[in-house]
């Protein structure tokens, strides 16, 4: 017991926030900011993290049951095979399912469609004492269709405010928004499509399009880097996950989430009740 | 590696399937019917088949992202204090969150008491692909609400036939349903309770009302009774789960998922594209 945490020479959400240089196009997918350790140590690391996690959500879902209506949200966002299924499985899948609110976000259905875009976004958000988690969110609406050209320029350049603004009363409102970023090299993206291709438990993971977007890759980091510097705020700061190594992007989002709670300076809730008068009565019944 | 499967001497779906003997006020809530082993091998063999759970829900999970629309459903039923949370925590904890739809269902809200009692089940039924859970459930209707006689008798005592043809329908519809009653004796209820009094991060899961029921346990066995005795059929059979042993409940339930999933005789998805196609595409890309 009692894995090395000073692994950690900055703290992950130092080391991992979005800064005014902060450059898409120079980012090394295969470094690890902040922490010095291995694979094995990041991988030990992880499980008594994960159980630190698992305490901490759940008082905020006790609290929650309680009347708190404060909640935690992590947006996912990142190219085909960065690893957001790994982080809901490997991250998320470490606290309560009961307190778990997941939402994916795919092609708009025809019904969210004939809705403004942060419709289905504002209808999936976690209740109170809910850890909500989107795996990829309305940023998708400044990625993809910017990147097609959807709508026009006009329009998707607007919406950088209109999201910030919107997360803004979301945080206001007592949710703590965690947002990552997750980024693989071309050349690793090539290995995860290559498996993907030749695995036939990999079969349903890989989709046609996904080559259809890599050739798009430029774009998507011209892109991603308009969202980073339009978007990170204050209230919801964007996280750069290099996620080459699989280990360390779930490492590194488990710790964003236990500082996300932390910062919550959650307690166990009073009770509503009288403990002795209930006491009394449970001893007679 | 390699605990013993062998310590079940009869298959779990077969020990705990109600028979037209089950008689609730005689359930002995400490046995382990079909397991031989103790809690330690118990806990152990937990690790292992939460695994082979794992495994087999990701392919159900594939499924479903190809378009299979056959889902499973746990219903999970019980007292107070019999475990419903843990299981999710501990049992459906050991699978991948992306799968999961996990609904709770207590005293209905306004917009559900507008609707019939079915409504609120219906709009939370799993997709294709998807593990459902649900903690309570439409049983709610012929357990509480007739031990409170929320509803005239003439009124609760429709709804059997009516859950039985919904089930009929949901099974027909491709959704294995693996209805689980929980049950505890009074004196381990008295000690979980005693727990939740005393112990401040026990306290958000005590609510006075679980006295208030509690006191009510007579009628509540009868009204078990006449769940099981009307409502195990073959499309949707119930399973006792003796649950003062929490390893054991926990154990239990995971063989029965397990044995759903096997049901389905799940393969991988078969690519929907020209994999060759796909590889050229790629090392071009």
């Amino acid at each position: 017991m009692g894995q090395d945490v000073s692994l950690w020479t900055t703290p992950a959400p130092d080391a991992l926030r979005v800064t005014p240089e902060t450059t898409v196009a120079a980012l090394d997918t295969r470094s690890t900011p902040g922490f010095t350790g291995d694979k094995k140590a990041g991988e030990l690391l992880l499980v008594e993290r994960g159980a630190v996690l698992s305490a901490l959500q759940e008082k905020l879902y006790a609290n929650g049951r309680s009347g708190d209506t404060r909640s935690v949200l992590l947006v996912l966002q990142g190219m085909d095979t960065s690893g957001k299924g790994g982080i809901v499985r490997h991250v998320i899948g470490q606290v309560d399912p009961q307190g778990v609110d997941h939402a994916s976000f795919g092609v708009p259905t025809a019904e969210e469609k004939a809705h403004h875009y942060l419709w289905r976004i504002k209808n999936a958000l976690p209740k109170g004492g809910q850890m909500g988690v989107f795996d990829r969110s309305h940023y998708e609406e400044v990625l993809v269709v910017r990147v097609h050209n959807l709508v026009p320029a006009e329009v998707w350049s607007t919406r950088y405010d209109e999201i910030n603004a919107f997360e803004k009363e979301l945080a206001d409102s007592g949710t703590t928004i965690v947002k990552c970023a997750m980024f693989v090299s071309l050349d690793e993206q090539k290995a995860r499509l290559t498996e993907r291709l030749e695995r036939p438990d990999k079969y349903w993971k890989f989709n046609p399009n996904d080559i259809d977007e890599r050739l798009l890759w430029p774009a998507y980091q011209e892109a991603y880097q308009a969202v980073l510097d339009k978007t990170s705020t204050e209230h919801a700061p964007w996280h750069v996950i290099p996620a080459d190594r699989k280990w360390f992007s779930r490492l590194a989002i488990t710790e964003l989430l236990i500082d996300a709670l932390e910062r919550l300076q959650l307690d166990w809730p009073p009770p509503d009740f009288d403990i002795e008068h209930e006491k009394q009565r449970l001893a007679r019944a």
